[in-house]
C-alpha cells in the first residue's frame, strides 16, 4: 500500500486524489492546499485524510511514501526536490520544471536516492494515444511523415505562462512518446494581445528523416478544436479528441511519386481506400497512469514518462520560447 | 463588347471560357492551348471559336481586346507581357507571377500602355470572402487579432511549384484583401517528403498592430480541411469552405483582459453569447469576378485584384520560399 | 426547508438526491432502496441520513415532507398514493403512472389533501427547452407545422416496459409542453426483435390545426440520435441534443404557396436566409426543476409539470401501447 | 447501337440524354419536349437530334429502338405503352406509374411483345447501395432488423403528387433491392400543410420475419436529411448521403438478450467493436444503368429493374396513400 501526500488541490488535484484514494495498492494520507476553501472542501469529502497549508508537514511525514505534486509550474522544482531529498516518489504536474536545469537536477537526486519520477503526461494513457503508439509500432501505419495539431479553444489564460507552455506539453508529451527519433531543432511565432504573455502560437519541429511536426495553439479560438493529423507512407491518421465515439480515423490512403524522366515525366499515384475507426479503450487515463506508477514503485522501475521524458518537454518548451522570443528563429536543440 | 483570347485550356481554363462566353458584355473568340486533345475539346464545344496551339496568333489578332492566361505560373510574365506590348488587357492566373521583379515589370508595362490587368483572385469573389471584407468593414468584427488558415488535402501535386505557391495564393490573396495593414515579415517552414518540393509547409505572416496569419498547407492529408479561423476584439469568425450551407460561423465571443495589481491580479472576463450564420450570395464567383473585369475595362478603371495586389502574393511567396530554405528564418518585406 | 424522503437510489436517484441535498431550500433526511450495494453506497455518501429497505418508514415519518419517488415506472402508484395518503408531497419519476385511471387517483387524491405532485419531466428545465418554448410563445416561430424527434440508441433495454414507454415520454412531455392544442388522435408502428417488448417504434400524434408530431424511438441504433426538428410558418428549428455546443439552430426559412389559376399555377416562392444559434441557459436542469418544486410547495400552488401534466404523458403512452397491438390502427383521445 | 428517343428533357431529361449519348453502345436520336424553350436548348446542346413536340413522331420513327419517358408520372403509362405497341423498349423514369393496374397492363404488353422494361430505379446503381446490397448478401450483415429512412430538405413541392410519391420511391426501391421478403402491410401517416398534398409524411412497411421499415419524408425541413439505418443481427451500417465521403459507415455493434429465468433474470449483452467505411464505386449511377439496360436490351434478359420492381414499388405508394387517407389504417398488400 502506496500512501500519498498531494499538494495542490485546484482544477487537477481532485481527479489525482479520487484516483489514487480509489485505487487498490494506494492510499491518500496528506493533503495541502493553501487556499482555505479548498482545504474546507477536501476535509468534507475526505474526512479521515490530513488537511493541512503547510508541505513541509507532507515532506517530513514519515508515513508518507509518495508526494504528488499537482501545483503551478514554478513550484514543482521547490516542491519535488524536497520530497525526494525526504526520500519520497513523487507525481509531478506537467510540464515537469520551469526549465532545462531544474529537471536535470532533479532527475541525478531522484537516481542517487533510488526514487521513481512520473510526469503526469496523462495523454499517453488515453485509449486514442494508446491505439496509436500501437499502429505506428506494429508498422500498421508506416514510416511518419508529419504530426500535425490544432488544440485550440477560448481561454482559460494562465498568469503565468504562454499559450505554449500551457497547450502544447500535451502534444509535445505525444510526440516524444510517439516518434521515435529525437528533435533537432525548433520554431516558434506567435503573438501577445490581451496579456503579456503569447495567446497565438505556432510551433514546428524538425526531426531527422524528413519528420516534421507542427501544433498550433490559441487561447483566443471561438470554438474548440482538438485535432492531429498524422501523415504516414502506409496510411493516414486523424485524431479528433472532441468526438464522443470514433475519435480516431485511419485512411488507407496515400500517394506514391515516381520520377521517370526529368521533371515533367513525375508519375503521381495516389492510393484511396478504406477507413476505420477501431474501438478505443474507455478506461479514465489518470487511473491507469496512477496505477502504473503504483506498479514502477512497487517493482522498482522507471515508468516511461519519468523525468527525463519530463525533461524533453521541457527542452522543447525552452527552445520554443526563445525562438518566439525571436520571432521564428531556429533553435537547435 | 470585349473580345476574349484564352491561353490554356486546361483544369480552370474550361470556366473562364464558359463565363467570359455566357456573360452580355464579352465574347470568346480564340483558344489556345498546346495540347491537342485540349484543342479537340474546345472545337467540340465552341465550333465558331478560332482554335491554334500558337499564342502568338491571339496576341497579334487584331480582333482581340484581352487575353486571359490560364497557364502555369512560370509562363505568365512571357505571356502577359507579349498581351501588353500588343495592346491587350490581361487576365492572368494566380499567382500572379514567379518573381517580384516580373511582376513589377508588367505593373509598369500596363501603366504605361493604359491597360488592365486582373489577377484572377477568384475567392475574393465568392459569397463567404465578400461576406468578411463586409463585416471587418463595417466594425462588426472589430480589430483583428489574428487570421489561421488550415488548407489540407491528398494531392495534388504539382511539377513546379511546392505546397506553399500551390495552396496558399487562396489565402495571402484574401489576407490581402480583408487586413489592411501591411506584412511586415514572414517565417516559413516545411517539409519535402516525395517530391522535390516541399508538400507540407506551414506560414506564419507578422502584421503591425500584433495582427498575425498563419496558413498550414499539406498535399498529403488524408482529409479535405478548409478552415479559417479570424479571430477580432468584438466577435470571432470561423469560415470553413467545405460547408455546402453555413460557411460562415460569427461568434459573439470574446476575452476581457484587465490587469489590476500586478501579475496574480488579471481579471479575464470572457464572453460568450449567440453564434450566427449569415445567407451568403451564391453568384459563382469567376463569373461575378470576370463581370468586373469587363467593367473595370469599359470605364478604364482599375480593378481592386489588380497587379498592385498580385504583387503583394508573390512577394509573401517569395519570402516565404526564402525563410522555407533557410528553416524558419524570419523574412521581413 | 423542505424535508425529503427518497425512494429509489438507481441510475437517477443519485441525482436527485444530490440536487435536494445542495439546494438551500431542502434537505435529505432519508433514503429507501431494496438493493443493500445501493444502501452501502448512500451511507458512504451521506452518513447523516437514514437508510432503510423500508419505503414504509418514510411514509410514516412525520419527518419528511416531501417524497421523491425515483423507481420503475409499475412502482409509482403504490409509492405516490401512500406519500399522499401520509400527507406528503411527491416527486414523481416519468412516465407518471402505468395507466390513465392511476394518475387520475392520484390528481385527484393530492387536490383533496392540497398536497403537491411534480412529474419529472426534466427536459422542460434544459436550456433548450426553455428557449424553444420562449420562442414560440413571443411569436418568434410562428404557428407550428410539426415536431419530428429522432430518439435512437443502442440499449438500455427495459425490462418492463417497451421502447415507446422508455424513450417517448421525453418528446411527449416536451410536446405537451410546447403545443398548445391538445393532441386529437395517435398512431404507433413497431417491431418487437429481441425481447418480448417493441424494440423499435414509431409515433404519429394528430393535433387539430394540421399539427403533426412523429417520434421515432429504436434501442437498436448503432448512433445516438437526439435530433428534433420543427417546421413552423415563420422559421424553421433544429433541435440537436447530442451537440455540446449550439444545440438549437434557427432557420430563417420557409415556404409560401398561392394558387393562382388552377393546379398548374402554384407559385412556390422559397425564403432562405440567415441561420441562428442562441446560447442557452446551461444550468442543471434537475437543479432548476427541484427549485421550483420547493418554491412551489412552498407558495402553495401547483407547478406547470403537475400530475395533469403527467396525466397527459400517460394518455399518449396508453394510446400509442394500443395502436401498437393492432399494427397502427388510429387511436383517439 | 441501339438508337434511342427521349420524351422529357426538364430537370432530370438532361442527365439521361448525355449519358445515353456518351455510351459506347447507345445513341439518342430524337427528343420531344413540349416547352418551347427545352426545345431551343435541346437543338444548342445537341444539333444533330431531332427535336419535336409530339411524342408520336418517336413512337412511330422505325429508327427508333428504345423510348426513355422522363415526364411526370400520370404521363407514363399512356408514352410507354405507345411505346411498346410500337415495339420499342421502355425506360420509365420512376415511380413506374400512377397506379398499379397500369403497371400490370404495361408489364404483360411488354412480355407479350418481348421487350423491356426498366425502370429508373437510380439509386440502386449507386456505390452505396450496391455494397449494402453486397454487405446484405455476403451474411457480413446478417438479419435485417429494420430500415429506418430520413429523406427530408426544404420543397420542391410538386403540383401533381404528395410528398411520399415524390420522396418515397428511392427508398422503396432500395428496400424491395435489399429486402428479399415481401411487404406484408403498410401504415402512411402525414399532414397537409400548404398544398392539397401532403407535405411532411411518415411510412411503416411490415415484412414477415419482423422486418420493419420505415420512411420519414418532408419538404418542410429547414436541413437536408438523407440518413438511412439499417439494423442487422451481425452489423449496422448508416448511410449518410449528404456526406461526400464515408457515405457508409459499418458498425460492429449488437445486442444479445437471454432471458434465463423469468422476466427479472433478462441477460442483456451489448457487443461494441469497430466502425468501418468502406470505398465505394464514384461512377455515376446513371451512367451505369444505361449501360445495363443496353446489355439487357442486346442480350434479350429482363433487368432486375423491371416492371415488376416498378410494379412492387407502385403497389407500395398506393398503399401508403390509402392508408394516409384513413390517418394511419393498416392496408394489407
Amino acid at each position: 500500500m502506496i500512501k500519498f501526500g498531494i499538494v495542490g488541490y485546484g482544477y487537477w488535484g481532485p481527479n489525482v486524489v479520487r484516483n489514487i484514494d480509489q485505487l487498490d495498492g494506494s492510499k491518500v494520507v496528506a493533503i495541502c492546499d493553501k487556499s482555505p476553501a479548498s482545504r474546507k472542501k477536501i476535509q468534507k469529502n475526505y474526512p479521515n485524510v490530513l488537511v493541512t497549508a503547510d508541505a513541509a508537514e507532507l515532506m517530513s511525514s514519515p508515513e508518507i511514501d509518495a508526494i504528488a505534486v499537482i501545483t503551478p509550474v514554478w513550484t514543482h522544482y521547490e516542491l519535488a526536490k524536497a520530497a525526494l531529498e525526504n526520500g519520497k516518489h513523487v507525481f509531478v504536474e506537467k510540464p515537469f520544471t520551469s526549465c532545462r536545469q531544474q529537471a536535470e537536477e532533479l532527475i541525478e537526486l531522484a537516481a542517487k536516492k533510488n526514487l521513481r519520477i512520473m510526469v503526469d503526461h496523462t495523454f499517453l494513457f488515453t485509449g486514442a494515444v494508446k491505439k496509436m503508439a500501437e499502429l505506428l509500432n506494429n508498422g500498421t501505419l508506416g514510416k511518419v511523415y508529419y504530426y500535425d495539431s490544432t488544440r485550440v479553444n477560448l481561454g482559460l489564460f494562465q498568469h503565468d505562462v504562454n499559450v505554449i507552455w500551457d497547450l502544447a506539453p500535451h502534444d509535445l508529451s505525444i510526440i516524444d512518446y510517439l516518434i521515435k527519433e529525437r528533435p533537432e531543432a525548433i520554431v516558434a511565432t506567435g503573438e501577445t494581445h490581451l496579456n503579456s504573455h503569447e495567446d497565438v502560437a505556432y510551433m514546428t519541429i524538425y526531426f531527422p528523416n524528413k519528420i516534421i511536426a507542427h501544433i498550433n495553439v490559441n487561447w483566443l479560438s471561438p470554438v474548440k478544436v482538438r485535432t492531429t493529423l498524422i501523415g504516414c507512407e502506409k496510411k493516414m491518421l486523424v485524431w479528433n479528441d472532441v468526438e464522443p465515439d470514433e475519435k480516431i480515423k485511419i485512411y488507407d490512403k496515400g500517394v506514391n511519386i515516381s520520377s521517370r524522366e526529368g521533371l515533367y515525366n513525375l508519375l503521381v499515384n495516389y492510393r484511396s481506400g478504406d477507413m476505420w475507426a477501431p474501438q478505443l479503450d474507455r478506461t479514465e487515463a489518470l487511473k491507469d497512469e496512477l496505477a502504473y506508477f503504483i506498479q514502477c514503485i512497487s517493482e522498482g522501475k522507471n515508468p516511461h514518462n519519468d523525468g527525463v521524458a519530463g525533461l524533453q518537454v521541457v527542452r522543447m518548451l525552452e527552445a520554443a520560447s526563445e525562438s518566439l522570443k525571436n520571432r521564428g528563429s531556429l533553435v537547435r536543440l
